[in-house]
């Protein structure tokens, strides 16, 4: 490996492993807003589903906002941590994705996309990840009647489960982001789904909230890093098929 | 800011910003085992609710198990990439979780954490997280009579919806931890959950298969750098309640 890999590796590694949920964050010391946008634009470099970035990331950081939301958590902890870290990013997943084609289309145009390929995505969009009732009676028939015959296209349970993996995979880039500039995180899932949609005014039908993550600097990270906490990679990860063990135990 | 951080800051982006998904691999170039084990250890620290690591990682290595999952990929260019990469991640969401509390209660008493949250665990989990019909009625009913009163406990839709969310956040972080050691990734949602579960014995009652993931060395890496292809930040981002662009765009 050159050197140049193996301090990407290294670098990589040691973010991964200081990222920690903190359990309290310093009151009052605010992230400059240059690192914050830093971050925010690093997490849109995930990967998404027809790259139809299918999200909202709302920052709470106005003391007032912070307060309201803080009463929308549960629990003391989380509660205090809304309540004194300076920012708490809300992920909202979008359920609507194909309210989404119009303007990524012209996006991909843009970027200089293979107009074949852009020119496909409504279809294919509106097929996989159409909302209406029609639409999604139409793909489980069709579906259930060409599996059999033929590979068929589905999207993997609902648009929901759909949303919320494509926010898990921002989400971990925010916190890993974070984490590079030096910065703790904390998700939760632990709130009031529907008061935090009424307090910051999301549109209810279209969005769903998998989590927020609440982000400062850590006000005891030696309490923070507590052990390793993984289950062994054997009883994770299967080689070529389900249940069969990958390699040995090695931790 | 440090050098040390000034370091992190620069490998982490220059790990977000080169990870594209690969249009192709190059064939029988194969991952040193040492590395992959590396990559799924990293992929384990992605955070999880509860801790309870809901997901199963499928490595599809063989080259038999290799042609029989490409059998269930649509279209030529995900057909073709799970036949030639290498390796390929198949990332099956639990959507049981309550199963997993015995298992991570140990685990967590055995990384020494405190006694009472361990107790703790199956009562959160169970209600949150539990399957039953019982259960997901009581929590629906005692979610909508105590959400006008106190902040009430639930779930953001479903457990396929929960279990995808967490896929998510450990899929990223594999697909980072893979870049770093100089490998491409291709996310892919197009294929048959159908018949990709029953090739490799994946029990439909209780995983869903949010995505899979074609790991290897590019083709063709200029092909695969193609522009940003992002929305701007301000469309994304919402500063403080939802529908308020988060400050001036910048790109």
């Amino acid at each position: 490996m050159s050197k140049v890999g193996a301090q990407l590796v290294a670098a990589f590694e040691a973010i991964c492993r200081g990222r920690r949920s903190a359990q309290a964050f310093k009151a009052d010391a605010g992230i400059p807003e240059e690192i914050l946008r830093r971050i925010l634009e690093l997490t849109q470099s995930a990967p998404s589903s027809f790259n139809l970035q299918p999200y909202k990331l709302i920052v709470v950081q106005s003391p007032s906002q912070r307060e309201a939301l803080s009463s929308a958590m549960l629990g003391p902890n989380n509660i205090k941590r809304v309540r004194e870290a300076p920012v708490t990013i809300v992920f909202c997943a979008d359920k609507d994705p194909a309210r989404l084609t119009r303007r990524v289309m012209q996006l991909e145009r843009d970027s200089g996309m293979d107009p074949a390929y852009v020119s496909g995505l409504p279809a294919k969009v509106s097929f996989l990840l159409g909302r209406g009732v029609l639409s999604q009676t139409f793909r489980t028939l069709a579906t259930h009647l060409m599996s059999p015959l033929a590979p068929a296209p589905m999207i993997a349970g609902t648009l929901d489960a759909w949303a919320s993996k494509n926010v898990g995979l921002a989400a971990q880039t925010y916190m890993l982001a974070a984490q590079a500039h030096g910065l703790a995180t904390a998700p939760m899932e632990g709130f009031d789904e529907r008061r935090v949609g009424f307090l910051l005014g999301i549109p209810a039908d279209r969005y769903s909230v998998p989590l927020v993550v609440s982000t400062g600097y850590d006000l005891d990270p030696a309490k923070t890093a507590a052990g390793d906490r993984r289950l062994p990679l054997s009883e994770v990860a299967c080689l070529d098929a389900f249940g069969t063990p990958y390699g040995n135990p090695t931790r």
